[in-house]
């Protein structure tokens, strides 16, 4: 089964670091060829050592090289290759790029450019959802135009809500009220800022859910059908992002696992959905309401807390896809087994407010064992090149419970040996001796208060 | 569950290489202290530097440390340790040493001496098997004193059949017989040799299981109840050492699985077996009969397999046990997920006839990613002393399907990168290449015949 009927011959990797590693790794096992596309900065990197070949896209600057179409369309021609697997980030989700790769007569290793337009707008994403039956964050259908429409339409919202702009982005022009009387007095502030801000005065309601969790559900889609292999809970977040993740969430009856799951393979398949994705969700733990976000049409970096407690490869899965394969899995035939712990290991210093520390790495030794993945492009003596993001490895820890997840998770930071520059590990250890961490009572805001709190003691 | 319940407090680890290693993990993830007892060529060990304390037992010699009963008592004594785990090899089915140890009124992980000894005694051990149910290797019930009774008991016993010497061992005065004129003629020549080789003409008859497969099952029990975690196949043999096993069986089918293990937990519960331990069987392919051979009172080298296709830690079980919890473990909560392949990487050269290399580790990178556990007391600038076994590290790789898993494995061999020695990865690269491998057509004897082969060309 694992040998054969891929249809994809020659894959183009079009990514660096972990995950470079991590989709060759799922070729070679696919007998697929491997042709890695890298900037002039990772040409010594652990994927161009792995790969069959390597084509050198252009200087170190993403824009230049791994942002750059142009680029990667000609090393797709010059390759041979008649596929590209994006990776995440730089180009992953952008869909004039997957339009493009298919335009050029090969396969690109994720949904259409259709699909991922259509999850990119945010409004869009929002509507499909809704019309599958999704829970959405509680919003006001229209703009209201004046503080009297506004209470009234906050009526349906309801409170604590969020003022934000229509026309915004990025947290700006964004106002919390907790009841009419503050609705009253922030909208008109709200209007102003908006107006200033971004050329519109036009703003909406949006519920705010207070104390909420992050939880995503892992899906795999073949156009026709899709699976959910259960979900991940990303709640531990440092300024939006995840440091340690798990599967399943440790917070979740049955019951509602088995209906936001249900959830996320009702759209995707709504969608038509090809390949890898994941719902992203908020999860009120209090009412037990849980509200569709956003999706994410690709590969995501906490993705082998999903495989370890699956037993399924994920990367493998979307490559057979993408080569023309029916989905071969059924959902009863996909257990949870145990609990899995992801800890992002950043080349950054969590005593000096995470600045950036890239470095040649001296000592290495991974921790190994029962329970121990490590997926990693650092070998000993690699430069780390300060031009990309700060993921210098991930070390997931499965156990039979979570509680063994956890102690296999700090036996392994024991272990690890890593010098030449600051990292997240010693943060992690601390973190896993943590009551709230071990009792799993934690929101999205946790970890920055603790952070907060911490740093200045 | 994990970190909690065991009564054991300081363990002391008896043994050295990958399994100290691996001991230290699981009292590690149970909190329980660990102290190593080390002869003074392992004192720059991994497992030294892991242990939360060392104790030097003695001089390099084996006879003079790691079997030296006396030395590790004192050792026990002056560190505190409420129990001893032995691991594999040395003492680890020292029936004396368990007594010993138990006497000094520590904790021996494992089974109490009386079983060690009972199924340590070949013959014991078969009537034992019997006893329960057990289909042993049809064999003479008595001594045949001529050739006429030889003849008589052959009929029970079966053709092909062994001759074999009562007081013998080692290999030394058996012959084969294929029919009753073979027999009458080879009789009185190991009649013969018997008498001159161990002082006694004393023979008996054993079915000689021709193209046999060696498959063990694993167990574990608490004294009143016992479970298997299904069976490994184990028939891709040197000279009687396993050089790579796998789980489940890829040839039984799910009504052999199912009496084979059953056969085992019958024989285990009769025994009120504590710990973990394995039966081995021989299992005639062609007409589906099993028979078994002997039972292992210790935890083996090829234990990780059983581990990634239950998803249950033998070691962490096997001290949970041994500190007084009952089994938690249901049988049907025991589920085969996935296969699982080890390989064992030996400092030998296969082109030397796998003359022992040991040597200093210069580069050393090891494979990861899905799927992939290495357990290893390796690191780089460590030497391999010459003393001890010539076992470096074992690749286990682990699929949603047998295929999968040979492709991780062999991924995994092409990662990795080990200077300073020769040693059987070559071999085992290309080994899981050939068809037969693939196939899994295979008997105990196909290896040794592919090596001559290969040797020769």
């Amino acid at each position: 089964m694992s040998t054969s009927g891929s249809g994809i011959r020659r894959l183009l990797v079009a990514n660096r670091g972990e995950i470079a590693v991590r989709i060759l790794r799922a070729a070679k096992a696919l007998d697929i060829e491997t042709v890695l596309a890298c900037s002039e900065a990772d040409q010594d990197s652990l994927a161009a050592r792995q790969a069959d070949a390597v084509v050198v896209i252009g200087p170190a600057r993403a824009d230049r090289s791994y942002l750059n179409i142009e680029a990667l369309l000609k090393a797709l021609r010059d390759s041979g290759a008649d596929a590209v697997h994006p990776g995440y980030g730089f180009l992953a989700e952008n869909a004039a790029f997957a339009d493009a790769v298919e335009a050029a007569g090969a396969v690109f290793v994720g949904p259409s450019g259709d699909i991922i337009r259509r999850m990119g707008d945010k409004a869009e994403a929002r509507r499909t959802a809704q019309a599958a039956g999704v829970p959405v964050v509680p919003g006001s259908a229209s703009e209201p135009a004046d503080i009297e429409a506004a209470i009234a339409a906050a009526e349906t919202v309801g409170y604590p809500l969020l003022i934000k702009a229509a026309a915004g982005g990025g947290g700006r022009g964004i106002r919390l009220a907790r009841d009419a009387a503050e609705l009253a007095r922030e909208f008109p502030v709200a209007q102003r800022e908006a107006q200033t801000a971004f050329g519109s005065g036009a703003l909406y309601l949006e519920r705010f859910i207070e104390r909420a969790r992050h939880i995503e559900v892992q899906i795999l889609g073949d156009g026709q059908r899709a699976v959910h292999l259960f979900e991940r809970e990303c709640s531990l977040q440092r300024r939006r992002q995840k440091l340690l993740e798990e599967a399943p969430s440790p917070v979740l009856s049955a019951a509602q696992r088995e209906t936001l799951c249900a959830s996320a393979v009702r759209l995707a398949e709504r969608l038509g959905y090809r390949g890898a994705g994941t719902l992203e969700y908020l999860f009120d733990e209090a009412s037990g309401e849980f509200f569709f976000i956003e999706m994410n049409t690709r590969i995501q970096v906490e993705h082998p807390v999903s495989e370890m407690v699956t037993g399924i490869d994920l990367v493998q899965a979307m490559l057979r896809i993408a080569g023309g394969e029916p989905l071969g899995l059924r959902q009863e035939d996909i257990h949870l087994q145990g609990a899995a712990i992801e800890l992002r290991l950043n080349a950054e210093d969590p005593a000096r407010n995470f600045f950036p520390s890239p470095g040649t790495v001296e000592q290495l030794a991974w921790p190994q064992g029962p329970g121990i993945r490590v997926d990693s492009h650092l070998y000993a003596g690699y430069r780390v090149p300060p031009y990309y993001d700060s993921l210098l490895a991930k070390l997931i820890a499965h156990g039979a419970d979570r509680g063994e997840a956890l102690a296999r998770a700090r036996q392994a930071l024991d272990e690890l040996r890593l010098s030449g520059m600051a990292t997240t590990a010693s943060l992690h250890r601390r973190l896993l001796d943590e009551p709230w961490v071990i009792e799993a009572r934690f929101d999205t805001g946790t970890l920055e208060h603790w952070l907060a709190e911490e740093i200045s003691a």
